[in-house]
């Protein structure tokens, strides 16, 4: 299947109704301010993971409409011909900053923010959150799963179960940079580097006479990357002696040592502990075991306290979907227009539910770092101009409960929003997954342990700037 | 963002390593039969919707593998030379049958069947499933949502939440399928002829002075497609008014009726029943309620019930990630393998779970109608060449409680799995999804209202032909 398309239609029609809007009521050039935040940490952990955005780099550095395009929003009939003529010669000029891959996120934090045009602005709308929400999502998910599995590594084997091709592509992506070692999905590793690997499914144990027939021709083709699935029939009555008989029978003599054997059905601490028993008699103590049934953190977490016995976890469906959370909830709002003076009116969108309140303005966000533990203390998101200085005493306070104030001193600022692009064009510094990968797991370990508990996690702060808190406060004390 | 993409090698790396196994044992032209069933009606419904037959026709058709493709596999350092060979000159030529795009589907049946040589019908295992998994989850949900909604249009509105831009894009294509009317999603009508709407967003409203200034402006842009967004500040105390105003001032004068009003947050019922009030003692009881907050078909099936005044429901991430339940978990198993004579020794998967084992042989799908209501009385899957004759009686038996036992007749047999590959040529016959759609409603419609039912639906008889049971009997007996 040979997909060639251009993905810029990928877009809400109605932001191609207001964009054709804002250029009818002479408002295309108005300079506009939106942000991209979320909130709710997905499965009531304690933060999110970011991700998503080198594919949102590659969608907004190409991003132009084609003839068919055009001929196609003509035939709408509901489009001025000046847009249309305005799509056709469209390039992007906004200035867009980024948190970067990999990093520990909150509620209410601008993860994306774009400065620009209001049509330009208002059109790249799905693509931020559609690009976002996902992989932030499943690189959310994946280090959850990771962290249940406490060293051992984590496979992602999902992409039979995956909302589309780009879920499983992109999912594969996202889940290595949340923490998994690799994916079963190949394309995966074509295109994006997520090392892949994989050796047998049922059916190829099925296509021989039998059982042991199956693993001994697996073993004599693949002698050093054998791997064997050992629950087609019955696990301990057949499946590990049959295995075990193969590795003395056609690894031993030519000196191989097997990799492993895989549990895909049955309880996985009952048939892991026996199979670990068998194995170590058998004198292969370091063929690994590998488990994968309808595994995610809470069964992992689960079936190591009870001692299992498992290396090695292949995670399918509940982690390529998010199964148990499969929408992460970013949004994507105005929050500040520029008079004809350059000027930043703030915006602010009320709503009767207090979380749906936006903050507005245009923002920074940053990372207090205490000096001592190196850990992260609180998130604080200040107007964009406003410089945090760590050679200063600093007194965050809660936004909602003000009079919950604290003094830090010994600490270091790091702003989070990264320029990506500059008056349309592309800054963002490419880092390869692997990068990404090293840095998500040096940013989860700059966390108190206490943020990252499964259940009831602390809250992390997230607080406001004295300014911001200011602005925000008469927007809402003036409606 | 220009995608072209080869999506050959979106398959679980096993494949490949089974594919290379069976090349190296002499068994690459060994004529495999690969059934794909699921296990269980996501939501507790009672039946789901079969989706993705025009994509995997689409993959098929182009299954090929290209000089990347070859030079990634031959870094990987573990197939042989001959099989990337042949690989490079791959050409499908399987037979592929499926249960036609719309059909109700149910559990245990086999959905897609594959016959042919053992690489082929293996290396196609992931995008099957990917495929048809995908797509029958989302036209499941949106059926769901859509009966729920009892008449009343649905949109679906979900492509910020997607998983990945196949989930938006092909999602909104299931969701059609499945009843809604329309999408939000501008690529899916330019590619797949899913009429897409939209208007406005709150950005919209906060980018104008006052909402007032807001809605006139969009009026007067729009006076045939005018719909406005009114819960940005305060759906009765602002939004409404303005809009009536709106509607009065610039609608009224050059004969235009406004199309519709969005509330997008707060509580439905009560706002909606106050909305049709003030918008009917205004003069406009033809002005449409469009409701978008958070829907799925619980929350509409409970607001209809208690008189919300909504006309058009627009659902977005709970749909388009069927986020209930966002896993369809269909497999793809090893039925059966020829002998050197060309005889079918059917293959059967065990499990200590029950439902994971598998029903072997080569397989038809039939539907017995009773010919006075025109309903669907029961699924029988038989061997593929056997006959349901409708012009003689025929015993029906649950195949777990085989005394359970019922002779029908008049009745007419309709066989579901329909070729679409005849050794490896595309004998598919396109529908419109338009076609596929409204095959879809006929085909709903031919289900008892018992097996629609939302909670404990009436499970409908999927049963085995006599022939089929003794088979399956055999091979579990024998193990």
């Amino acid at each position: 299947m040979k997909r060639n398309i251009n993905l810029t239609m990928l877009m809400d029609f109605y932001e191609l109704t207001m964009a054709n809007g804002y250029f009818e009521n002479g408002m295309k050039d108005t300079i506009t301010y939106f942000d991209m935040f979320f909130r709710r940490i997905p499965d009531g952990g304690g933060f999110a993971i970011m991700a998503g955005v080198e594919p949102l780099v590659e969608y907004l550095r190409d991003l132009s409409f084609d003839d068919e395009d055009i001929a196609f929003l003509r035939e709408k009939n509901i489009f001025c011909e000046e847009f249309l003529e305005y799509l056709r010669n469209f390039k992007f000029s906004c200035d867009v900053w980024a948190v970067a891959e990999g990093t520990p996120i909150f509620p209410g934090e601008p993860i994306v923010t774009v400065r620009g045009p209001a049509i330009e602005a208002q059109l790249i709308e799905t693509m931020v959150l559609l690009t976002i929400n996902h992989q932030s999502l499943i690189a959310t998910k994946a280090n959850r799963i990771v962290r249940a599995a406490e060293g051992r590594p984590v496979m992602e084997f999902g992409s039979r179960r995956a909302q589309g091709y780009d879920g499983a592509i992109y999912g594969a992506r996202a889940a290595y940079i949340g923490g998994c070692v690799g994916t079963a999905c190949t394309i995966s590793e074509r295109d994006h580097g997520i090392p892949a690997t994989g050796t047998m499914a049922h059916s190829w144990v099925q296509m021989f006479p039998t059982e042991l027939d199956a693993f001994r021709a697996y073993a004599k083709i693949y002698p050093d990357s054998c791997s064997l699935l050992v629950d087609t029939y019955d696990v301990l009555k057949s499946g590990i002696p049959n295995a075990i008989k193969v590795f003395d029978e056609v690894l031993a003599p030519g000196g191989h040592r097997p990799k492993g054997i895989r549990i895909d059905s049955g309880d996985m601490t009952y048939l892991s502990k026996k199979a670990r028993k068998m194995l170590d008699e058998a004198g292969y103590p370091d063929c690994k075991i590998i488990a994968s049934n309808a595994l995610d953190e809470y069964i992992i977490r689960d079936i190591i306290m009870q001692g299992a016995q498992i290396d090695i976890f292949g995670v399918g469906e509940r982690l390529i979907t998010s199964r148990s959370e499969p929408v992460f909830g970013g949004v994507y709002k105005l929050v500040g227009v520029e008079d004809e003076n350059g000027e930043i009116i703030p915006k602010i969108k009320l709503s009767e539910n207090i979380e749906k309140i936006t903050t507005p303005g245009f923002k920074q966000l940053w990372r207090l770092f205490d000096n001592e533990s190196g850990k992260a203390m609180a998130d604080v998101i200040s107007l964009h101009e406003e410089v945090i200085d760590g050679n200063a005493p600093y007194e965050l306070f809660d936004p909602e409960h003000i009079w919950k104030r604290k003094t830090i001193e010994n600490f270091t600022p790091r702003p989070l929003l990264e320029p990506i692009f500059e008056k349309g064009k592309c800054v963002y510094k490419e880092r390869t997954v692997e990068e990404i990968r090293n840095f998500r797991e040096a940013s989860v370990d700059e966390l108190w342990a206490e943020v990252c508990r499964f259940e009831n996690p602390h809250k992390y702060y997230v607080d406001l700037s004295q300014n911001l808190w200011d602005i925000k406060n008469r927007l809402l004390v003036k409606k």
